[in-house]
């Protein structure tokens, strides 16, 4: 997807040596690809993939992936973007390295601060860099220098802290709510979603419901249809945003996100409603509904 | 001081061949320095400079610094992280290039989103890069294509809307005020600040007023003090926060901010009449002052 695919510019830009494993899109990382690109690669050192990607609606196991890359003494980067409390992640379960994610999403938080994770194994690595990292800004050494209770807390930059008071209340919230019934939730929302969207004879880019991501859907235009136009009337008539396809899905699909707070059956009944009238209202589809 | 060398180091990491121009802290950039280093240095293409040092205390002449790089036809990059809307600064008409601030400071706007512009001479030069920016993060180019209104805005990142808004608040308030008014404000609040520290015997770490910030006053540390002890009595018991010396002035400085909204006469009285109190409590000033 797009954020796989952004994760591979991220590392080619910083010079790395970058071998991608593609997969048709709105399918998960395939392991048996992972271990045959390290089984042709054994100088690979870093692992990295998107756990939930948004812009196909597809989750990849996480744990299965982390488990080859450790058998091939690799660390894994994972992009937790969209999973975090919509999906089930266990970073130290899963023996994750360097894990990231953002407050925007599940967590319905301020966008602008991004939570991290570094295991052990990965600060070390970083301990033992002989080069300075190419921006002062991402440095995790000097960073957790910053915030490491070992550490002697050096300046590294002023805290933004209206955003950490943001993300410390959508935590409590979350806390409140348990993990598991935040996931739980997630799932159901989702499915009544599914249904609704069936009944209206949408389809889902992600078929196998194993994989499909609960936070995020993904669904196929139906031919003939003017797509933007249905966003900009749901935009302006309902207030009501869905997002449009990313990358080579743009004009094919729509992208529903039912994160965090937002997932919540009144949303799910309230757009459903919606796009049914819009969806009948227009030309293109009235001949075949009506 | 220490934002000058922040941004050398920043310059290093990104493989830049910086040459340096040192100065005693506490004193602006000498631009006769910077004519001779130009001279000698005929190939440098940019010349870098912090417009206000918040780790002294001193306000460089950024109108004369940018008058001498564009003799030299270079480009300038200057840090008003401290100078905006504290002291005069005419982007425009001095001819700046690449000037970033931030809107925790004189702005009194929430930390975490840095205000930013460039010149069309610096863009035309971003355009004319061959090879990627190493973050994407960071790549000015890509940002452009997502801020400007002749782009087709394309994707780069989430936007901070919280923290947009709140910026956008802030520079309100600063429009409703005036720039004038509030560089006027920094200037006279700041003078009944000095006048009441001299009073209680302290001195200022830059001498000449022509170049000293309104918006952050360096004191020196009295011999014998313990000034840590001072600081957190004044945190803790009275609530308010004084910085101390960074770099090679820790312990021997205190940094007085008065910026933005937090630079009231109401504010300055306190500060003056909990310092004495403070001051004249510690056994080792109370010998002399008692």
């Amino acid at each position: 997807g797009v954020f796989g695919g952004r994760m591979t510019e991220m590392a080619t830009r910083l010079s790395a040596d970058v071998v991608t494993i593609d997969d048709e899109w709105g399918q998960p990382v395939d392991p048996q690809k992972l271990e045959a690109a390290l089984e042709s690669n054994p100088d690979t050192k870093i692992v990295g993939f998107v756990h939930a990607e948004t812009s196909t609606g597809a989750l990849s196991d996480a744990s299965k992936l982390a488990e080859i890359a450790q058998r091939f003494g690799c660390l894994t980067i994972v992009d937790t973007v969209t999973s975090l409390t919509g999906s089930p992640l266990y970073v130290d379960d899963w023996g994750l390295d360097a894990v990231y994610s953002g407050a925007q999403k599940c967590l319905s938080s301020v966008a602008g601060i991004a939570p991290l994770t570094i295991s052990d194994r990965a600060i070390e690595k970083i301990n033992q860099r002989q080069t300075p990292v190419s921006t002062w800004f991402h440095d995790i050494g000097l960073i957790d220098g910053y915030w490491s209770e070992s550490s002697s807390r050096s300046y590294h930059h002023t805290a933004p802290v209206n955003s950490i008071f943001a993300l410390a209340e959508s935590l409590r919230l979350v806390k409140q709510e348990g993990l598991e019934r935040s996931w739980e939730r997630h799932r159901k929302i989702s499915q009544t979603l599914l249904t609704g969207l069936s009944q209206l004879n949408l389809e889902m880019m992600v078929e196998d419901a194993s994989i499909r991501l609960p936070q995020l859907s993904v669904v196929k235009v139906p031919e003939g249809i003017d797509e933007a136009m249905v966003r900009a009337r749901l935009l302006q008539e309902y207030d009501i945003e869905i997002g449009p396809g990313l990358g080579p899905l743009a004009g094919q699909v729509w992208r529903i996100g039912l994160m965090g707070y937002s997932c919540r059956s009144e949303n799910v009944e309230r757009l459903l409603g919606v796009l049914k009238e819009v969806l009948s209202d227009l030309p293109e589809v009235s001949s075949s509904s009506g």
